[in-house]
């Protein structure tokens, strides 16, 4: 931490934020080479500068170092690479995740497990517990959800990311699932990141609609700091003022999450503008920017899905993305898995 | 809903529009008067008017009616009085719940107890189960300090209310508080909210800090569904670009809340502006807007609070705040409980 | 400025920082007791630090001084009142501005002059030249505009606040008005900004709808800088992703810009929320929170009105507006000019 | 406009709102097939639709029409192609404007021309007239700076895209440039659009900090308006709560005003981000979502820049930004002028 003091604060004042200081068990070091300024090591990360700002005579207080340690480079200047059941996540291969917002019938996620698989999607999405603005909307499948997913992966080579959305749900979705995802809402419900950060498996973190790079980093943290390291995060549009899009795709995220985090990126471009026709080319624009992966929505009829159909591609228009944005990974030195005859 | 059909839409888009609208179960009236607007009735509450906006021929859509029904005013025109406990919330008393951030100790609570309820609160604040941005900051003293919270407050005659950040804490927190508290990050965790409106306790909802107040509403329409009509909602400050304070408090919020819903608002200055200084000018603004009560952070020793001391008011300044706000609720036609002798 | 440095930073990447900054102009001071810190002192207040977070081995930059100095309480402590013709602004008594939002003819701006004397207001708004969100939206009376907002003034014992918009209209506006005003729109304008600094007027300097605290204040370093020290600022409402309201009015603004800035601050409630029946409500938190002043729209027939008639108060309401402040204004310790009999 | 009447409302109230809409001008069709709606047609595009929405019994208002004609594709379906003086803008090739943020020297645009323009930009961007945060920074070298602009272009085949602030400075910038540019502070300047509008010369529109989409084509209006049908629009990053980029670029925005308008849309992805290791991944994604052009800034010596140096280039970084992007460019169909052998 480093504290400025005011240039007209008189000694007495700078005696007393040091001795503040020094009763929160910081070691303080004074330097009055240009103005008074003070460095203080020695505490928990979370300290609260707040207690500083407030006191006479500072002008200001800055952390200086970061409020995270597993999350963050410093310490981990490698990339992760997160190993998905053999689907290696955040190394030079785009990896697309793709699915319908919900499960809603066999018929329905097979059709769509078989189309995004011959796509070159590698996991399949799909929820199963839905947490909807509306206590009137569709809820889910629950259970029957995750069967239905898991099973439609299987036929067609895919991994599973379904949502988690309380800490009760976490060994039921843990026995169908691969990646255990953490939707917008709910990056900042602590319990339910502690217990996923408990679960085995990966977790796929999804940036609040309100969240600063920092907090989002910090969420991470707790996932981490439970002593799992398979954290994939997920920019999927922040909110401001603008209406015209659902949320705005905050897309410079990517890089600079890329520089302070070794953790995987990914970007979600359906949630963030929410209509079907403007995801292919905010899609394209993820891959040119540098995330390692998508999260895509696609419907065999999308007029028709329980949930979120209008921001879901038809499963064609699904198929021609992945063509867009294979060219796109290919400008950009980067691979997506080739699509294949896959046995439906 | 209302359909407004682009100015050189065709007849063979409008008849497919209205097509569409009848598939989804809509009966429609077209109206030619003054180019083409179609209404449309008939549907469940939630219908996602996207489905209709991305059709060809589309200018825009508007849904002419709220998203919510228990929470609004149309079918409830009159306030609502919340009797916490024998203490009227929703009335002309401007109601003050005040305590610190987190139950610290025995000792802690219980001056703090003594000097709120001494200064005319009515309810004492003080959390258990704390939700931190970071995992290494103090996640409250659980079960234990439930204990201590309504020991103090009862020796002090005051109410309870604290937060509940999960399903499974509703049972041991309802045993010991009046008023259950769902916190700003959890206004969207929809299992929370619609466990809490089942729980037989009125329920104090803070607004989440990007929420808009229609979602703000819907989620109190969760726990009105459940058939708990018991909702206090609370204004806490919300996300802008503005670094000067921790969040912007939104007191427009009141009126416009007062006048959509039949719901009591309260407004909490203490995390709206984050430092200590600025928490009374903020209490008389909100006393002065029409606020139904405040929730107002005191700690015996700020300094050395686990959490969110500099926004705390030492215990004399908040007795200073209940002085001020008392001459502006007077101004404005309101009442403040009176301070009394307790018996400590 | 503060230069903290990475844990992991080479001597020579310090010493290559040391250098960059010395080329700069700057004398710096090492400090190494709790990490490595950089002190640096000696150049313009304008110097852009983003020059020195780019560089290898730095963790972060800090200003550690205010970015203005005429517009800061450092070297001005105590509160400047601003002297418009006799009447105090800045002091003791809250002063009210009051008027239609465009000056639209010698009838409309003689009744409302009338009737915002006779309820205690000081001074008279009017715009007679309008920035339009639209070019085919009603644009002002121009000259004949300021000739009637004067005459009305004067025969009602009232000065005169309007709006410039560009350097060219400031001589004809100034041999009208008693105050300039800088709108919203242009508080970022600078050729604007000197010119009224050098016009020998008070300057009334609206908010920026997107503009932080510090950049406001650095939009009254220009008209200081020119010699002018007469600026009221005017708080109305910022950008935010909430629609219930126009803006979101920001009263926290009060108290912090009082804290770092000795200019006097006004709040303008009718642009903060936009509609008629929340502009009394506001107005009252504006008072309650320590505001100097406020500014309210209002016209003999809204309905009518050329431009904002929907936020604008009927002559009745604003009447009862001025009743309402001046119980919160006694509430908190201030005065209102008290309503009298005026000769119309 | 489309007036949906509340469930509740009686006949009178209906009446009245009709009798209202009557005498506002508008002819008024009733429809009652599924609950009350009026539609009103017949008055000038800036309605206030606030009058109507502050009447009682009414329950919400919608425009159904765009506020604007000229900017829109309604009545103007083809894209629109800008000449440059022979350069075509708005066509298949994305077409890149580079160059200092402010003219400072003639060697230094000089160095910068013939690097840029060996590199495939087409347009040679540098500010004479310097819009500044801070009065105590440099405001540009003003009519000498135009001159060594135009002179550097020309010596390098390239065209000149410069800002003009005030009015005052169009007919002297007008004679150095190709095109004129409104900066994002002044995106709501009115007269200045208007005289920009009138000036004859095509002009580069950059979005303002909090402006949406359709303030933003509303002030493309005030240009198409005066008859001036050349109108370049740039995003250039919208103000958001997340501060570890400068500014949060809506690449959306592209997609998003390529349906309502057929005007070009460029994107300067320096301004967005604010740090130079972040400008050629969003360059790159920009091109990939679907932008006409770019705006870059670039300098031979960042560090010693007069302003903006750290969001600027090296000139091989933009050399090889030219590279990357040209790859995207033909990944989406796209090209990009090629570099070429230039006589410097």
């Amino acid at each position: 931490m480093v504290v400025v003091m005011d240039p007209g604060a008189t000694k007495a004042l700078v005696d007393a934020v040091i001795d503040r200081l020094n009763d929160y068990g910081f070691d303080v070091h004074r330097s009055n080479g240009v103005g008074t300024v003070l460095g203080a090591v020695g505490r928990q990360l979370d300290f609260d500068l707040r207690h500083i700002k407030i006191l006479d005579g500072v002008k200001d207080v800055f952390r200086g170092t970061s409020p995270y340690k597993f999350a963050g480079r410093t310490w981990h200047p490698d990339d992760t690479l997160v190993d998905v059941d053999g689907v290696l996540v955040g190394g030079n291969e785009v990896v697309v995740m793709a699915g319908p917002c919900a499960v809603e019938s066999e018929e329905q996620i097979n059709e769509t497990a078989s189309a995004v698989a011959a796509a070159g999607a590698r996991i399949l999405r799909g929820g199963a517990f839905k947490p909807r603005t509306s206590p009137y909307a569709f809820q889910g499948l629950g259970e029957e959800g995750l069967v239905l997913l898991r099973s439609a992966a299987a036929k067609n080579g895919l991994k599973v990311v379904t949502e988690v959305m309380r800490p009760r749900q976490i060994d039921i979705v843990a026995q169908h699932a691969h990646i255990l995802q953490i939707g917008a809402r709910n990056m900042q419900n602590y319990p339910l990141l502690q217990e996923v950060g408990r679960a085995g498996l990966p977790v796929f973190l999804k940036r609040g609609m309100s969240a600063t790079v920092e907090e989002w980093l910090m969420s991470a943290e707790y996932i981490l700091a439970e002593g799992n390291p398979n954290v994939i995060l997920c920019e999927r549009g922040i909110r401001t003022f603008e209406t015209a899009t659902r949320n705005t795709l905050d897309l410079s995220a990517v890089p600079v999450v890329k520089k302070l985090s070794h953790l995987p990126v990914f970007v979600d471009p359906s949630h963030g503008v929410g209509l079907r026709d403007k995801v292919t080319p905010l899609a394209r624009a993820a891959v040119a920017v540098g995330a390692d992966g998508l999260m895509v929505e696609t419907h065999p009829d999308p007029p028709q899905a329980l949930s979120d159909g209008p921001q879901s591609l038809y499963l064609d228009e699904f198929a021609d993305l992945m063509e867009q944005i294979q060219r796109v990974a290919e400008a950009v030195g980067r691979t997506i898995f080739e699509a294949r005859e896959v046995a439906a």
